[in-house]
């Protein structure tokens, strides 16, 4: 059994390599969901849908997330009603998010939902939201608190993030099977994701860090940081504005105590004396997964680092 | 003032027809709301949004409902998630619904969601709901009863209507500005659309006949059947079912004691005087609509034949 702690981009990339190394079956994710937001009346799970639609080989390559070849025909229309064109849901997206919104209306809940979408596009992997509750990643910039997506979406990261809040997390449970998961795993990764915004609302949720701490599981963390700069998103902009270095160090400071092994780059190799300081043991390699060969290769790796465990 | 009662697609050309001849904003359309039906989750109006789309000139021509050139891609992706096919909304058609949707569960009472939608096509015609209520027409077959659009969408008609119930009507009330448009108004218009699953629900409103009963107005019905026949729709097969006679003055029956003045197709006329018997004024005209032109004629001669009041 393997479980990944997982936000977007990145970390679907890395569960691609992962599910091709190991038997799907054995994987288990568990879903950031703090960066979950309505859209047009309809729930929306960005984290959740890039690792389902890259799991599926659906994922569009060009932007990591949606749909190869989604078309836009609904949210163009929906302009004529006032809505603003920002958060870019194609149509064939948006069937997903349709079909999610209906079935949390009817009740049921988050962990069941995402299992079914998930069994819809034939991952025999295991795919859970952290949490089945309401958790929302505000952030506080200058002009005062945002959600998540407007940060990253409409605003496309031009705001100084001060702190970062997720909103409802202090009622938040992980959700069934997440602690099973993390419990009953060879190995826990935390996936090359924004440590803040997709691995911080994950390990925020009550009892998560306990179960990290407890679990008998080899804990192995991916450095989203590559010589000081991050593949996707805003993840160094954010170190910089809350005072962290933006290294693979700096990533590793914040996972201290929750980690057994910390992978980085071979651009970051002299690091690895600073990060085995703070009490890890490290894995220096080829971290960039520019092709499915090394997607596998990384997570091969990483295993064989692994070993007979912590 | 002029107030009609519509159904869909002989409704929506009617209309076209009236709005070219006398000022669209001198009319108000009461919109049949018992073939509304819930697909995927969304709140979908199909009289409603005929008419709009319609007077919006935004048609489809070929169908006459749904919208010109629409695209399916987010009902052809919903079939990964096991729903059916058979309801086939477009993709901007779909828009909105989720807008109506979206605006519905935030509260909004229906007659300000269609006006709000109304207004976004650029209609200056005042469209209303006949109730702000959920009323849904219920259609009794051999095998039990079925709710209308499955009945007209899904089972293509092909079941033998034994009766048709309007489920909750009773609870139901006009919407707000339905009976100030109807008693108001200088002709009350009953489209030529289906007796009694377009217009039928209209009229089962508590305080619907009565208002019509009592407005000064001129009520002018026009047939949906011509030469024995129904233009679109399923009425001449009810008709049958029912135990009506499929004619003009099957339709004319129907409406006794209700309008001043029928208006039937010049391939009926000696059907005229057996209507003039049922206490209805007649007027024998083209009322094949085959073209924007007949639509505006239709509407102007039947302006000339009200005059001065009934």
């Amino acid at each position: 059994m393997y479980t990944v702690f997982a936000g977007g981009v990145g970390a679907s990339r890395f569960l691609q390599g992962l599910c091709q190394a190991v038997d799907p079956a054995a994987v288990t994710v568990i879903s950031n969901t703090g960066d979950d937001v309505e859209m047009f009346g309809l729930h929306v799970s960005p984290d959740t849908d890039i690792v389902i639609y890259a799991l599926a080989g659906a994922v569009n390559p060009d932007t990591g997330w949606g749909l190869r070849g989604d078309t836009f025909a609904v949210v163009d229309q929906l302009q004529k009603f006032g809505y603003e064109r920002w958060f870019n849901l194609g149509d064939r997206d948006l069937a997903m998010a349709i079909h999610r919104t209906r079935q949390m209306r009817e009740g049921r809940p988050m962990h069941e939902v995402v299992g079914g979408l998930a069994a819809a596009w034939g991952l025999t992997c295991k795919v859970l939201p952290m949490a089945n509750e309401t958790v929302r990643t505000m952030i506080a910039g200058p002009e005062g608190e945002i959600a998540f997506q407007e940060y990253m979406v409409r605003l496309r990261t031009e705001v100084d993030v001060r702190s970062i809040r997720f909103d409802g997390v202090e009622k938040a449970k992980p959700a069934p099977g997440v602690l099973e998961a993390i419990g009953g795993a060879e190995a826990v990764f935390i996936a090359p994701s924004n440590p803040f915004v997709s691995i911080g609302p994950i390990l925020a949720v009550p009892g998560m860090r306990e179960a990290l701490a407890n679990t008998r599981a080899t804990r192995v963390a991916v450095s989203p940081i590559i010589a000081g700069q991050v593949v996707k998103g805003p993840a160094a902009k954010m170190m910089t504005s809350l005072g962290y270095e933006v290294s693979a160090l700096g990533v590793a400071r914040i996972y201290q105590g929750l980690v057994d092994l910390f992978v980085l780059d071979v651009e970051d190799r002299e690091l690895a004396p600073a990060v085995e300081a703070l009490g890890m043991r490290t894995l220096v390699t080829d971290t960039m997964m520019t092709s499915m060969e090394r997607k596998r290769e990384l997570a091969e790796d990483i295993l064989n680092a692994i070993g007979t465990g912590r």
